[in-house]
């Protein structure tokens, strides 16, 4: 018999193959473990307790009191036979925020991707006997081969034309039908827009007919098992086979359909859930890796100079091509992107921003596991991708996290200590907003010099990983919330284990943000630099991405990540790269405005410009080595 | 174990479940034998010679003496045991004659469906960054979305720009992409042109650079098993399911394309064979139930009042979508049609005629296994189904046979009984010519009388199936050709058996060939009737199908199948539906042409025309009621 592995606290039971790891077992139970380093033992996220047998070795993200009491990393713990696995918060994939929406739909009127037509076929007689299809054709205007008419949807025409009584719903996009239905059918026409992240995946279920959403779901990209950024999956791909990382997404997107169909209750009155098959478009915005791998490209050439990708215009597909289980004949489209490195994702960012409809001159900045940077109006607009690393969203820093339950989203040091967190549940770690806080305030309160040092204080010590600030020991956690006979493992000696869990920031880490921040601002620089502006010319200020719901623009301003300008100039977006993708499929205009930023976009290349790496410089430091810049902070 | 059955004479061996039919298990074997009555036991076409245990009836078909010799019919014989069945002559599906090419291409300039278009590339730099789709579509005049990109294919376009450094072959068909080739490829572009006929089915293999036909096969349409015309067949589906056809004629296509591509030498002088995966493009022209059961549309709408079809215009489809084993990205266009009864077959005709470019009025005739007439010039046509029956193709007549090796083509009787059959070998039945010979040469030489009866003469008797003429003696047939030896089954007293065989015409036989010529001309006078213009109007006249190579004009006027005009302004033109689908796949001219036919087409519905009955029964003698009409009969 083959090895059984019990998954706590979701109470799931899979059997595996001997030698099977504890992360693909974990995956095939449908239990979401943390991982983001392929596997390789590095990252440290997918820690899990163990009874059990299991081949395994010590890493150093496991103290040797945890590895006393059972804890083992998931993906290099390969299964000998029956064994017992206690998944941690902190390891789990939890349910996500999804901040979108923030941009009202605005849109002086509905001209979705694909529509729904009524269309009432004169009756046939013998005299008056065209067919089926060419009725239909002349009904609506189209002349022969105008229309692409899908073999399998021709064949059910005479079904629906009898059923309907020569009454019937076209659904088209463009020159494409989409789908046919008898007209005494209830005929309700869905889309989903769907922002493809490296890290994480958000989609809305859209009446097409309304603009109104009808559910929203996030999750992680399933891909993060085989590397943590782009390049990293790239290679991973090259070495193992691209389809594996298609598949990856694929599943994700499927996982989150069924997920958004089923669990609501679609045209409110009418108490129907939204089937699958009722959905006829799908848009996707994501990075331009992402979108190559959702569609099967090879993106070797994104990885190489001069970084070609396959295409940054991608044609219309149909979900059947694809993959995807909604109607096979529904519209797939991709919002255009510009570069290898500024995709679709950022092309949406700028038709949800508006920027790309104003005289004023305004900058974008997306934080996401890339950073990106547009600068432009309504006549023109540079972009450039910062390289600026994920620290933002939880990696590259030991306690960093998503934004989602347990993540501090706000840190304040002015009188004492005080923090909070999303949910208001037990810390688990930092997420964005809580990270710019915590260096802003610990930089203001001279904890932290412009270096990055960390200086003597009562909550500076000497960690295993170097110098390190606590933000939260575990001994002053209370317990509440967080019940381990609710977990179905209390032979399991987690609580002991989780006291040992401080919540620090090290000198590592700091500098790691320091990274990623004055990569931010230096690609900002350049662009402004080869428009011949300042900041001050600025009108607006954008911000996108998943840090968290609420950043400090001050803590933001003072640690350098954002210019010093007067504070109404921002504006944040929250997940603007799903609100465009929305935008571009409930509106003709929007996707219009969205081919033309991408053919406005000049995309400027940071990795070979030494105006970049002179400002990067200059930036490393907290806010930058030129305090003029930052009158407030000083 | 399974019973096993043994074919001969082409020594095929085939496992079968007990109670499975001798007919499909020849087809399990891949042996081809006549049926014509969709198996039941009526047609007796499917003559075997039998040794073993099999469960079957006697037939009218059979007569006792060739029952004691182990005649059965296949279709109603079903196997119990191992046994061995020789399969004669004359119930072997023998190759047959495309009686095509008669039409010069005379284009003025290849336009083909698709086309291959030498690209070469910009090479991308960093400042010049764009995709390779979209430096593709940009060299080749495309703007966004205009161009229909398969997703498999553009998964392949960044190894096919590796590959050509940059240089490559896209093929298309006007706004769809169909291929794509490395430059340094042997890029050949190969189209198909595919007649499918109720009967058979006729293609050309054509190479799309030059016109050049490189190889022509025909094959019966699998579908005969299950009927042998259109309105068999759609019952046959309605009470079996249509998918069955649809298997039928694609794997009867599919068969006929490996044959195409594998028998020939491909490009002379290259010395290779075209690969089906250099097929880009196929045509296909049919009557409108072929079209249906081809691409799997519900044909019912064509058997009942008021006879609508699914479409007489279907639109562009892929080979992949259809199921051929060519490229899957090729084009499959439809030669489109005209009502349920005039199909694309026909529209075919016209185009291969000329018809439609002509100031002259023009008559055209096809004798299929329907037939059809169209009458008109470049700015009118008019077109009725003439329900004539398929006598003229072997059908409903004792000895009746298609156009093949053995078919008695030339019958005179002026200087005493002559014949000839094609191939030059032993009689083996009648094809059209032969039978249009005889009728009119019996009629006037007095042996027939003007309503069909057979009078006193030495060669007519009363036969089994009443009274009958002797075209042909057993006992007089030499044996040369026949070695009985060499179909491996000399222990069958097949020898004898076929000295039984006389070939005879009844006065049933006659009657058939009566009603049918009688319906198409009284199908032409109603049309001519309609136009208010009289058969003397005609500037010419073309004759349409598969009915003999050779027709004696003299005699087709006698028996009162064609006007009695001067013979001048007759042309034959074969199988011009063939024809005019391969005009319609090289030239865009051609395809605009059958689609201007297909608009100024007007159907005249003759089953609720009166006029057609009072015409179709003052034809029914030889050659008419009306002698005056045929003054060269006269």
């Amino acid at each position: 018999m083959s090895p059984q592995v019990i998954f706590h606290p979701k109470g799931r039971t899979v059997e595996v193959l001997e030698g099977t790891s504890l992360l693909e077992a974990a995956i095939l139970a449908g239990v979401e473990i943390n991982s983001a380093c392929a596997g390789k033992g590095v990252c440290g996220r997918c820690r899990v307790v163990v009874d059990g047998d299991v081949e395994t070795r010590p890493s150093p993200n496991i103290t040797p009191e945890e590895w006393e009491s059972g804890y083992r990393l998931a993906c290099i713990s390969k299964v000998k036979g029956d064994c017992t696995v206690f998944v941690p918060e902190e390891s789990q994939l939890n349910p996500m925020q999804i901040v979108g929406g923030k941009v009202a739909n605005g849109l002086k009127e509905m001209t979705p991707v694909v529509r729904g037509s009524f269309v009432q076929l004169r009756a046939p007689t013998l005299q008056d006997n065209d067919g089926d299809l060419e009725r239909l054709l002349k009904q609506m205007g189209f002349g022969p081969g105008d229309l692409e008419v899908p073999l399998a949807l021709l064949r059910q025409l005479p079904n629906v034309v009898k059923e309907g009584e020569c009454r019937l719903t076209a659904f088209l996009d463009d020159r494409h039908l989409v789908d046919l239905r008898p007209w005494n059918c209830v005929s309700r026409n869905f889309g989903v827009s769907i922002d493809i992240g490296t890290t994480t995946v958000a989609l809305q279920l859209v009446d097409l007919g309304t603009g109104e959403v009808i559910s929203q779901v996030s999750d992680y990209n399933r891909q993060l098992m085989h590397g943590e950024d782009v390049l990293a999956r790239i290679m991973y791909g090259e070495d193992h086979g691209h389809e594996r990382l298609r598949d990856l997404i694929v599943d994700t997107i499927n996982h989150m359909l069924s997920r958004a169909c089923a669990t609501n209750e679609a045209c409110v009155g009418k108490g129907k859930k939204v089937c699958a098959k009722e959905v006829n478009a799908v848009v996707v915005s994501g990075n331009t890796t992402m979108v190559h791998m959702f569609l099967g490209l090879d993106p070797s050439g994104i990885r190489y100079e001069p970084y070609i990708p396959v295409t940054n215009l991608p044609p219309r597909f149909t979900a059947g091509e694809l993959g995807l289980n909604i109607n096979p004949h529904a519209s797939v489209r991709l919002v255009p992107g510009r570069a290898s490195y500024v995709g679709g994702d950022v092309v949406a960012d700028v038709v949800a921003s508006g920027m790309a409809l104003n005289d004023g001159i305004g900058l974008l900045i997306d934080v996401g596991t890339n950073g990106e940077v547009v600068l432009g109006n309504k006549d023109w607009m540079l972009a450039c991708s910062a390289s600026a690393g994920p620290a933002f969203e939880g990696g590259e820093v030991c306690h960093g996290m998503r934004a989602g339950d347990g993540a501090i989203e706000k840190v304040s040091l002015r009188n004492g200590l005080r923090y909070s967190t999303i949910g208001n549940v037990r810390p688990k770690g930092l997420c964005g907003s809580g990270l710019i806080d915590l260096l802003a305030q610990l930089f203001l309160t001279g904890v932290l010099d412009k270096k990055g040092h960390l200086q003597e204080s009562d909550r500076v010590r000497q960690g295993e990983f170097g110098r390190e600030y606590v933000l939260v020991h575990s001994k002053d956690v209370e317990k509440d919330g967080y019940d381990l006979k609710a977990t179905g493992m209390s032979c399991c000696p987690t609580e002991k284990v989780e006291r040992h869990r401080d919540i620090t920031v090290t000198e590592e880490d700091i500098a790691n943000v320091i990274r990623t921040k004055a990569s931010i601002y230096a690609a900002a620089e350049v662009l402004l630099d080869t428009a011949g502006i300042t900041f001050t010319d600025l009108e607006r200020v954008y911000i996108a991405g998943g840090f968290g719901r609420h950043i400090d623009l001050d803590n933001a301003v003072a640690i350098g990540l954002l210019p010093d300008l007067p504070r109404e100039r921002f504006t944040f977006l929250g997940n603007a790269s799903l609100d465009g993708a929305k935008l571009f499929m409930l509106s003709k205009e929007k996707r219009e405005e969205a081919l033309s930023v991408h053919r406005s976009m000049t995309y400027v290349e940071l990795s070979t410009d030494q105006r970049f790496f002179d400002r990067f410089s200059s930036a490393s430091f907290l806010p930058h080595t030129d305090l003029d810049r930052f009158p407030s902070v000083r």
